[in-house]
């Protein structure tokens, strides 16, 4: 069976929790909405911070909001070589035994001790979507793209939720590896092979 | 019909014409060898550049040897979107209408008109074993990787040479979108869907 879907990029990001939001952005501090992203709720902030690893560093992350439970700093594998830091590819909120990070905010420093990962790529179905193509969270299937540098990813996790808008999530180097930066399209093959 | 060959990712790198490495490293300069590369004859120089478009730079490229007859830079779709330019994926060699970039050596700039272009993804093959896949120069096969970021790529061009040694080449982006960084091994799939 084969369905088109949307194709996001994710570049990278961060997910902060409110004891460590006031930690670097003073207490009290409540984030600025810059944009909505495509998932109900989420949205880009104004605020970004930096993060550094030794004498290497990346500037301006870009939180992504609400809060969450948990502080989540999401990169690609190339500025994980960049940054000299070995991180696994995990489902959002999967975060043990990632490793930590130095996060730097107006107002204070943040010494990460687990929570950098880079995110395996998935699709956002939505519940009735899911019912329709008889898919559940967690379920493994190929995603292809087509172009000059077209491609079949392999193990595309499903998440499912109520509030999700269906499309693929990929990250930076994965959509470069296809060719694509801006919205695009490709097509959801299952199974998974 | 299928054949494992080994994968080798290519970092962003430059090679230069005679010219141009004088005017970068001053009259009569010759390479240094740091280390050979796969491809017989191929080597990393010692030597290093940097490039820079507007405020944006990418500091220590490394020179690949010898010199060939027009210089050429290559990068990932990370490093031009970084950069904020728009590079075409190419075979290498095909410079035509591609970007220039400022170039900065030890002894002088260079103001490249064209040569900037991102590898379109091929595999080495030597005459002999073009021969026995009764494949040649040009043709488009699919090319699989398997593991946790697994998935098939389309559109790998074949490049024949007597001198070759067989071996799939990917730019860091398509690297990291399968999980691999050092050296691996996938398989060729004839033919190209």
């Amino acid at each position: 069976m084969v369905i088109k879907i949307p194709i996001e990029i994710s570049a990278r990001h961060i997910h902060l929790c409110q004891k460590d939001l006031e930690k670097l952005f003073g207490r009290g501090y409540q984030l600025k909405k810059l944009r909505n992203l495509t998932q109900p709720g989420q949205f880009a902030a104004k605020e970004t911070v930096n993060i550094k690893k030794g004498k290497k560093g990346i500037e301006n992350v870009r939180i992504v909001g609400p809060l969450r439970s948990k502080t989540q700093v999401e990169l690609s594998l190339t500025d994980a070589i960049f940054l000299r830091i070995k991180i696994p590819i995990r489902k959002s909120g999967n975060l043990k035994g990632s490793p930590g990070i130095l996060i730097v905010g107006p107002k204070g420093k943040l010494r990460l001790k687990e929570g950098v990962i880079c995110p395996w790529r998935h699709i956002h179905l939505s519940k009735k979507d899911a019912e329709k193509l008889n898919l559940k969270e967690g379920d493994l299937v190929q995603f292809q793209v087509k172009g000059k540098r077209g491609l079949i990813f392999n193990n595309v996790m499903i998440r499912v939720s109520e509030d999700f808008r269906t499309c693929l999530h990929l990250d930076t180097d994965e959509g470069n590896a296809c060719g694509i930066s801006e919205k695009s399209q490709g097509t959801l093959i299952i199974p998974n092979i």
